[in-house]
């Protein structure tokens, strides 16, 4: 089977193609700028059609460059970065025949630091960081040494200088979507809960989220933002946990809210657990709101109403970036930005009014 | 920073650590059987401190190989292989100063072996397959091309020629207490449930399962087997889909099961979901108990009993095999077999036999 695929050679996919090995070479190192769509598309069939595969030490010795990517997540333990991790290795694979190399390194600017020395001496040039830090000072330092890098779940800031690529989700948009859907249900005690340490995309979801409190005119409104305690227990691989914890800091609150929004999927599964654990049934009692819109959200019970990202989109969009960037650092720096949608599941209902909050604790 | 860090030497190192610089080479490349574990930690502790990077395409050169280890997993959004993505590369990391190429394989051959054709271009030497596909025929030709393989989810299976190391959850096990935590709480009827295309590990599961049902003597059982139904759409990622669905195909057994044992967690949790849509009420009507151990499993309603695999301690193990193979060629291949253990939520209760399964339906 080996034998078979490196039999075929470049000469090959370019006569099969019908076009020439210049262009193999562009599709080979992901030079999308320099092809049309069908001629790249060809390219592809004649390679799948030969299971043609270059070697990629002899690729790396001509072009100075590794054929693989860079991912750094806060962690694959929460399912978003699984998915996300999964997404983006199928686009860096089918489209630009590139290898994946993952590190987890939750949020730590060093141990981001550490990953990019090493993609550097491994030959790498392109990365995708899901992080969301305020400060990307070392991003900025990895592109100046050399490195594409795209930056998710936050936009440039402002920042004109800024040499990092940016693609998010609409984050603003997502708090927004959220708090919107709850008041449209007729709840006036609002929180939003995360863990502790404010990133970047948090912050934008708070904004979103008290924008669209504060529109409502002459109504009353508590909206408390709800920040989990430190503790080196509850990173980005303990967050169902966190939200579980969390449920008796939501439950002491007064006026106790009747409609939550939480950061992402994960804390919200675990503060529904942790909720009916303390006798409080959602929604009845209270309202959930996940953001992330995770298959397993589907699952729980009730189903969680999540503000779903759309990953496989933005996975694409990251990794075509990231790569044309490495292979043409003079394109100027994007800042996208993706639409959130609201998936309305079991989780939300109208505040039961009557209900007094201190009889049922 | 980078700078700082570029700044120490092989030299340094020794010199903190009061060792020879062929000490700190032993731990650079994960010769673990060189030296004792006293002297490693040393050296990790000199390297912490000087915050030490040796240049990697320098060490390819002089070894010959990448420290990088290879993973290859059905897919990470299946949370199951999400968190034993981070537990390998944590242990990869923090022991042996490697990073990880990861792949996303779906359990198909090809994919698999077109990853290990791309492992050896970058001068890879060791990786760990997860997939307990039947026919190894291409792990085996990996190893004989320079590969170090362990294979992840089944034993060797009496194969004596074998060059492949095996590490596994004692998947017969798993089967067996997850029958004997059914049958204690007072189950007659049984299923156990599984994606459609068997491997090894789901037949050693069912095994167990079939061989405790088989010791009780006298007593009527039914126990069967259900495969879901071939289809594009039900891979690794989309188990809990796949569970939801197979929820009207376990209504629809005569005598309809009291307790059903799913081969992992993700198809519990749809299965569960799908049962409470069809009106049954788990584990009034219906117990249920996942494999894996998820920590979401832990969160969903109600909690999922499931028998959880020693995730960090397999990954520990793996990650030490895969690279003491990767410079240790000679050593003989190894077949370990990790035990479970059974957690108890609140997904299995006694089953109500004064109910007739016909009236909910």
């Amino acid at each position: 089977m080996a034998t078979d695929r490196t039999t075929a050679t470049i000469h090959d996919v370019a006569a099969l193609a019908g076009v020439s090995t210049s262009s193999v070479s562009n599709v080979l190192n992901g030079r999308t700028d320099k092809l049309s769509a069908q001629t790249w598309s060809r390219v592809e069939d004649a390679i799948r059609t030969l299971s043609f595969s270059p070697n990629r030490v002899a690729r790396q010795l001509k072009t100075g460059h590794t054929p693989m990517l860079g991912l750094l997540v806060p962690s694959t333990a929460n399912p978003m970065y699984g998915q996300l991790a999964l997404n983006i290795e199928a686009a860096a694979q089918r489209r630009f025949n590139y290898r994946l190399l993952l590190g987890n390194t939750h949020r730590d600017k060093q141990q981001e630091a550490r990953m990019f020395d090493d993609l550097l001496s491994f030959g790498v040039r392109a990365v995708i960081v899901i992080s969301s830090l305020d400060d990307e000072r070392h991003l900025e330092k990895a592109v100046s040494r050399g490195l594409a890098v795209v930056s998710y779940d936050r936009g440039a800031g402002g920042d004109t200088h800024s040499r990092v690529d940016h693609m998010s989700p609409d984050n603003y948009q997502a708090g927004y979507l959220a708090a919107d859907h709850l008041i449209s249900h007729g709840h006036r005690q609002l929180a939003f809960l995360l863990p502790h340490g404010k990133t970047v995309s948090r912050g934008e979801k708070i904004e979103g989220f008290r924008e669209r409190v504060s529109l409502c005119p002459g109504a009353s409104y508590s909206a408390s933002v709800v920040e989990g305690q430190v503790s080196e227990a509850f990173g980005d691989s303990e967050l169902a946990d966190l939200g579980f914890a969390m449920a008796s800091q939501v439950a002491a609150l007064r006026p106790m809210p009747t409609g939550i929004v939480t950061v992402n999927d994960m804390l919200a599964i675990g503060l529904m657990s942790g909720l009916t654990r303390l006798g409080l049934r959602v929604p009845e009692d209270v309202s959930v709101i996940g953001m992330d819109g995770l298959q397993v959200s589907g699952f729980v019970n009730p189903g969680l109403t999540s503000v779903a990202m759309p990953l496989a989109e933005m996975a694409d969009a990251m990794v075509e970036r990231a790569i044309q960037r490495s292979t043409n650092p003079d394109l100027p720096p994007s800042d996208f930005l993706f639409q959130p949608v609201l998936i309305a599941r079991q989780s939300v209902a109208a505040p039961a009014r009557a209900r007094k909050t201190a009889t049922t604790l």
